[in-house]
């Protein structure tokens, strides 16, 4: 075995490392993001003075701070779904074109939505393009699939993803075998055909056989910003012969590791965070990491799921079978 | 399908009610309980006043007030594990006597550990007997195990148990098959071997099949006072023929229901709230409840898993597998 640089505990932390947006925003002079009165997302002091700076096609500011008590707000005008997406967009526009924000060269074409709107029937307050969501530091949905084996003799393997070297975000690092951005209004179970078909070549009458394991949630922040994050987790027993193959160049190469083999990479720090801390959520379900071999183990499960403080879609709205049934 | 009164949020939120602990001090003049420096748990005024009355057969008063920080700590002369354990019995052995308090009426004469010591080798602070635990506001740790069937064709079913009307709490409310509170410094896997033999008289080699399956954590209030509670929860597939029969009167009769049924009793709020929540964890772990058919999805696993603000010990210390393995 190499070294194990790390604990389990550590690399939960790595992942979910904030724990108080208030003293974040006092400490760094962050700018709550607030809509309708409701809390949304945190955006850094250097980022709020330039979407203050920016306007719309017809010269209107959309956005308005509140230095004093630390809020990036809508202007008055901007007051609803519709008026506030339009003016977000010409405003990412314009920062993408001058190069103001780096984040926004790796620009995504898929729009993340923003949630809490009392009047919106699906009660989106803004859409927004997903190259933008770290800047906003808003709530974002994911999906992330465990694709294991199991051997006649009952043994398990994992099949891990190695990240393409072209990967705009963690590159080379270990990842799910498919694991994906809820965007554009999709559903969960849609995001997790899309993703497993995409990423990992499964076809679909494969990736119906995924089992929904749960959520797990963190708040991240990495250089690109903040990211608070719910993921639904499945787990997909893949069938003896079937390979996964890379769809959609996102995936360098695969491989198929006994559980030993996981856990050393995980405290090797080999694996994108939040796909390390689906995996601990993993070994915890399944009884590899309990409290009893585990010293660390209720810490370590305190950071597999955390409230995050800013609205939720009900995702029913959205859902989406095509065919596949849940089991 | 009888009447649903209540939502299936609505019923994990009766569980988990207590948001902010902080707020209920100021709001209730309750005393935080702090040793070492470190909050344990929390008094109410009345119980507060009463302890700060009693003395030590030395006549030395083990518990000081600090009513301007609604601070409950011990005196200075209480400066370890076992001094504290020894003065909270004698005070406790006054108070039941006296009758000053109802909860030691139904004195179990079984330990719960306050965790948070930096000295002593098993982190904590002092024991106390079981039944004053809700006064003191501890966190508290258990097991649930969920006895499920599964039928040829795959049909899953529970076994619920209804409480004996002797009970102590919650008479006559339907239960887990088995489930109980972690005293005296056993270890986790020990406690269900435990009560699997004492509540559903399941023996241990059949109890050894449990699989683990993760933890819930909840703040919860009821009219004996607060319980912040972790719960090792575990599912156990009990083979065809086996009927699990009540061992030491704690259960009135069992019931092999349906989930469809196990649904309804819970939104018919029949079931003991934290076993309700115990059993709504199982629903979202295998897919009966999922962000697509449950529209308060995301709230509802909000309330399964909290961070509770109070010490918990390393539990693999005090682990005893007893000739089981663990899956």
């Amino acid at each position: 075995m190499a070294d194990t640089a790390f604990s389990i505990l550590d690399i939960v932390r790595r992942c979910n490392c904030v724990d108080d947006l208030d003293l974040l925003v006092n400490d760094e002079g962050m700018y709550r993001f607030v809509i309708d009165g409701k809390l949304v997302g945190a955006v850094s002091d250097k980022d709020a003075q330039q979407l203050q700076m920016v306007s719309d096609e017809q010269a209107r500011p959309p956005f308005a701070l509140d230095m004093e008590r630390r809020l990036l707000t809508f202007s008055s005008w901007c007051d609803n779904r519709k008026k506030r997406t339009a003016a977000v967009a010409t405003v990412l526009e314009q920062l993408r074109a001058s190069g103001a924000w780096a984040s926004l060269a790796k620009w995504r074409s898929e729009l993340y939505m923003v949630y809490g709107s009392a009047t919106d029937p699906d009660g989106v307050s803004l859409a927004l393009e997903r190259a933008a969501s770290y800047n906003f530091g808003i709530r974002t949905f994911g999906v992330h699939i465990n694709g294991i084996t199991k051997s006649e003799l009952g043994q398990v393997r994992m099949w891990v993803a190695r990240r393409s070297l072209q990967k705009q975000t963690w590159p080379g690092y270990l990842d799910q075998i498919a694991a994906g951005g809820i965007g554009d209004g999709m559903g969960v179970w849609e995001s997790v055909i899309k993703e497993c078909n995409e990423e990992g070549g499964i076809p679909r009458e494969i990736a119906c056989r995924a089992k929904y394991a749960g959520v797990i949630q963190y708040f991240t922040r990495s250089d690109l910003g903040l990211q608070p994050e719910t993921q639904f987790v499945f787990d997909l027993v893949l069938p003896d012969g079937f390979t996964p193959y890379p769809n959609d160049g996102e995936v360098d190469s695969f491989h198929l590791w006994t559980i030993e083999e996981v856990i050393d990479g995980i405290k090797q720090d080999k694996f994108k965070p939040n796909c390390a801390v689906c995996i601990v959520h993993f070994l915890v379900r399944h009884g590899y990491l309990t409290a009893e071999n585990e010293p660390d183990y209720l810490d370590i499960v305190d950071n597999l799921y955390v409230r995050l403080p800013f609205p939720a879609p009900r995702f029913s709205i959205a859902a989406e079978r095509r065919g596949c049934d849940q089991p």
